[in-house]
């Protein structure tokens, strides 16, 4: 169960999910925060770029605001299981710990497919998964089916 | 055997490689080109960020360039094998063709630790390794030499 602090980070991240499905993007997004204050030092949601997930544009915005190379002294709050590509930039980055709302079975790099935080030469990145399951799985499976729809 | 094209795109990696490397930064480059012009696209060298890896900004630079969401029409060459990170780029980005120089059994995710080009739901991309293997492992040797001796 998370604590109360937790709880409120997870609502932002997925307050900020929902926007974005508003905008016709997927329900995704990211915020870092200091670990012993909490405040939120940065945000993002996922745009339209196969690249630009909301993931790596927080990592990126943190370490430019930090002036740093390590996010050890962060959390990471993001609504579902990071891909391949940005488990590895939160390793890289050393986050302090990461929480995601649900798991992706079929897209995520964490506790599915390469499992990155298990490789050697890797930070072993602490992880709290299924932080907010029923409301961020449902997020996704309702975005899956407006743009299914759409494709008819 | 690479063709007189891919030989000189693949210098033109090298180059940039060695400029980055007399700026004190990691020799790894990367170059993304028109498959059927072979003009030079865009061109990126890793900076000091742990997430700033050649490959993730020679994307970025030519999926805005291009105002596309997939690079299909063109060839990325860069330094050494890609990371974890990088290849799941490369493959969400749908590069065509990807060669480097050489391979990197520490870090690599295309022929060395999670193999990313063969996890299912992502594009196959199609690639060329150890194109250039004795100049780029020497380089990459020459670096690492020089770091661990500033540590010393």
């Amino acid at each position: 169960m998370l604590n109360k602090i937790s709880q409120e980070h997870m609502q932002r991240v997925i307050a900020l999910s929902e926007n974005n499905f508003k905008s016709g993007r997927i329900p995704i997004a990211a915020i870092i925060v200091d670990k012993d204050t909490n405040e939120v030092l940065a945000e993002a949601q996922n745009d339209d770029s196969p690249i630009g997930h909301a993931e790596l544009l927080v990592i990126s915005k943190a370490l430019k605001l930090l002036k740093t190379n390590r996010l050890d002294n962060t959390h990471m709050y993001v609504t579902i299981e990071p891909c391949p590509m940005c488990a590895y930039a939160i390793a890289k980055s050393h986050v302090g710990k990461l929480y995601f709302g649900c798991e992706d079975k079929k897209g995520g790099g964490i506790i599915n497919g390469p499992r990155i935080f298990e490789y050697e030469n890797l930070k072993k990145i602490e992880f709290i998964s299924h932080c907010f399951d029923d409301k961020t799985s449902k997020l996704m499976t309702d975005f899956f089916k407006i743009k299914r729809n759409q494709q008819l």
